[in-house]
């Protein structure tokens, strides 16, 4: 039951797990799109609502995030890390308050992983909602590398929206991008931006993409989040009295 | 040029106005989805970079706004005004980061005017952005009532996306709806919910929409729009260095 | 009873409802005093407790409020919204806590509308008080203009304080004056700034202005408030526990 | 020049000095009103003015601060010390904006003194205005104890307002008071509220009060006051750039 | 019972109140080292803990304080007001969740003093802990002069770590420094950073210190502590549920 | 250098990078002290500042971090991680004041690592600092495994400070310990408090500790840091203008 096309009179029907698509609108190479992440997230979320098994609630997607390291790439927008998780928060808050106090964030940008488990743990310790946050690329098992723009995202594109996938510039894609993500000493990242490292933006080889492998990408994802979907709604949590 | 489908190297090219849709998820009566305003700014938006006589950036649309007032009912999405204007303030300031320094931000959301005419200001004032809050229904000259869920709304609906307007209901819709936004005194309203006077969220008779209707509005917000743009971009102002 | 005049052992005695003014210091052109809309925010309070059929607590004026518009004018002062904002609600919070918790703001400016609306619709769903923000200038059926230091607000000076108005000063505050609020594009006002539109910061023609008109819109203002505090005290609502 | 009188074409001629009266509203005992401390304020700062041999721009008083510790006694109001201090730092900035940036704020209550200094010392080193928080009864010499709503206040309110004093209540407010505030041990205040201490709020005896000692203190508080005003023009010290 | 120093099994014991030893980073003359208050608080929260006839519970020191300014002299450290009580008040609240719900806070900077009255204030306000802040040098009786880094704090320093005290520089110190703390008008001390009055950091002559004076200093300041403990620790007052 | 011991006069010679230690007040077990995240940040900051070849400022620790996932566990103290990055920045806004604009946070606790990442960014990107994260254990390579409270952090205390160990509980802890860090489920770890999978708050077994591997693993994580450092100074990078 996708929200934003539903009234509030089929709404009322039981739920049992909402998800909370968050995406982000960001430089993703020359060959993807800035809403890379955002359409990853929403079909990814579908997928999983399809597979669990129970009636689950998807709310629109949050299309900008934490993304301020691609800022020097144009198009890309950002939020900081504060408005981020209270916008995540309160937008589940609302959730709760309808009673769907177990919410999944589905979430497909690397940049908001932190922030996104940050406001997850207080939400669940505040007793609003039991809130796990789920990224897609890392529930599933492949040889694929993630990077940036990369095989992983490139193939999910291809097998969700592939007229957005720019074929023509994978070759220019591949050769002005990074093999890595910057540079790295005793454990410590020390680049903060990724045109400090990418001049084009993308960390990995595009070529590598295929509509097929996409095809299975989602196909894990979507298991994995039905997967997860049940274990949420079966952990052992109370919401408490507002 | 819609961003989120557009590479960061197409998003380069110059434009000189960047739109920002902003609506809500947010009850609708029985007859129209929740996702009803998010719809409409977007829709308003396309059209006016269309009918404008320019290149325009169009953002992804924000779409969880200032909807507490509608909490009664199910589904109904809200985040607090201060979180509503940092997520705008934000996402405008990567928009003028960029150079798109005149934004006109496009509303689908009564619940929305007043505080993006706050952050607008604030934006413009501190240099940020020239930014102008655009209210769809409040730029067209029709004779049909707004309310809630009323004879524009869903009008607008039916021509654009009709296939989310359930028609059979709207009968039910009109008999338990209220006619008016609740009690007033002196010039105040009272009725800070709109559960308060409205059964089923509703306010004014839907059943005189119509998809020719809503053409007409669509056309008219869209000009209208364009025409602001035209304004905004032509208004003497000047960004101040980061 | 006025607050600041009366002992804390007199202000047990009961009462069912508290006003607060609210007004500001800014220009008000070259015939009328900075304080304008504190003295008419206090006048028409006083007016309201006296024809109100009960007993009502008058707090002092907050004399700051929203007015960075018209900063370019010598000694406006303002603070921002959310200053603004939090300074009422927690004056309010306080009248609560001494069983008030029927509150009615009196307005006298308009940049404070909106910030007024948001933080009463707070305090009343939070259960500290149900509080309604009244503006008396919205409150009054009359053919005189509002525009800015205009007739309005120069009539009820002049029967109130007539001594504060620079009566040899009005053919040169029309002069000087704007005819209207600035410039409007599909229902938008693309001025932020009141210096942006009138010389001298007067919108509307004071020469309009008479004593006995002022006393008129005291009355009905007065008369205004009292009946919205008769419906608030009436109105259905609990205050929340602390 | 005070600002809530003057029109802003004479708030235009030079002044080299602001005053910011800043009081509140709290329970003085049943023989003084709960607006004593604004009143002294108001007051000093008004002889200040006069005394001052120059010229000076005289704000309109801050009624409400930091007095939670009163809040057992009704009609006592309060904002908490981050309101408070971001509702006086924000005047002082537009004070500052018009050029007027060496500000004393006039302090008549001793619960606002910590957040005055801190406030001040922001203001001061952030380059907005120069800024000194005079508070009254701290600049005068004299053997009456100040206590709460006890000697010295009583005494200025007999010099300045005496219609506000309850005189026939003067032997109920003493034997009804304490002697001193609360308890102490090694250096620490262990009360975090008067009315741990006082049955009625007084501390100290208000009999010993009269017109000629208020009148003595008023004299005493002004040219303390502009003392202090010279100095702070005097005072070497640069506004930054906004 | 030092919780750093202890494992949590032990710590379950029972301690009938904690004490919260506070300090600064900041330059205390060529003499002294800039952790000077930090040590002070934490020699005397130790001597405390001590004397006190019962269990108390011993918290790491908070190392940088309020201290802004000391900015001048390197190596000063200093955090904002607001993020010293947050810093504060949340250490607090996870000493009271444990059930240590009386907290002595043990300062050794004056700079702190009127940060740690707030925040104290208001932890005990809400019922978290009742919060009491002790300096150590305001709770004993000496003739020694206070100043910074003088004779008071270098004697101190003198019986606990002596080695950290350069007394080669004393003759440096005492000549560089500055007999008071800068300028005063009216009440008001007009200077806001110490290198307005001293040219060294020094106020008052350390010369005049010793080991002796120092030791029965720290017996003072423990005995003043331990006996505040008991009050503290009987005082009539209940934290309220989480 | 290390700040607390230093006089600032001996602060002001040279130094090219600072190190801030960040640990923790928490929960390790019945075995290992509750600041062991602190005496280990310490450890390694000053086997660092000792192996780097060049000069280095050493600030006081931060002894309490993020750790309300061990707050059922008596002792354990914490701060929001609002609150922790607030000290953190303007702790190292001070450093770099003095001119050490080159600053690597040493951290001992994997709880403050996601805060870390994202106050380091913002310091870096605002121009006050170059700042890089460093954490302890994720810069050795080991066949140890890490766990909470287990054989890598009690290996670095028997190596430090091996008086706090009490090693007659080591089979107690290993055996009232969980083996690896809670549930997980497509990538996602579902506990979050120690508690839900930790009766006595260990992960690990701590048996497998030895003094030996602890001098290794400080030697290892010092050299680590000594390069991290130099990589730290070398970086191309430049501080804003305050």
């Amino acid at each position: 039951m996708h929200l934003a096309e539903t009234t509030w009179t089929d709404a009322e029907k039981d739920a049992d797990v909402a998800l909370l698509p968050v995406g982000s609108t960001e430089q993703h190479g020359p060959h993807a799109p800035l809403g890379t992440d955002t359409l990853a997230a929403e079909a990814v979320a579908a997928r999983g609502a399809d597979a669990y098994d129970g009636e689950a609630v998807v709310a629109p997607a949050v299309p900008v995030g934490v993304s301020e390291e691609h800022r020097h790439f144009a198009g890309t927008l950002w939020v900081s890390p504060d408005t981020f998780r209270a916008y995540v928060r309160e937008t589940v808050e609302s959730l709760a308050h309808h009673g769907w106090d177990r919410v999944v964030v589905v979430n497909g940008h690397g940049g908001n992983v932190d922030a996104l488990r940050e406001v997850a743990a207080r939400l669940t310790r505040d007793g609003v909602a039991y809130t796990a946050p789920f990224t897609w690329f890392d529930a599933v098992d492949t040889d694929l590398g993630m990077g940036h723009a990369g095989p992983m995202e490139t193939s999910l594109l291809l097998a969700t929206r592939p007229e957005l996938v720019r074929e023509g510039r994978l070759e220019e894609a591949a050769a002005g991008g990074a093999a890595r993500w910057g540079e790295w000493e005793a454990g410590v990242n020390l680049a903060y931006d990724s045109a400090e490292f990418s001049g084009n933006g993308v960390v990995g080889d595009p070529r590598e993409a295929s509509e097929q492998q996409g095809a299975a990408l989602l196909d894990a994802a979507g298991e994995g989040l039905a997967a997860l979907m049940g274990v949420v709604v079966d952990r052992e949590w109370e919401q408490k009295g507002e």
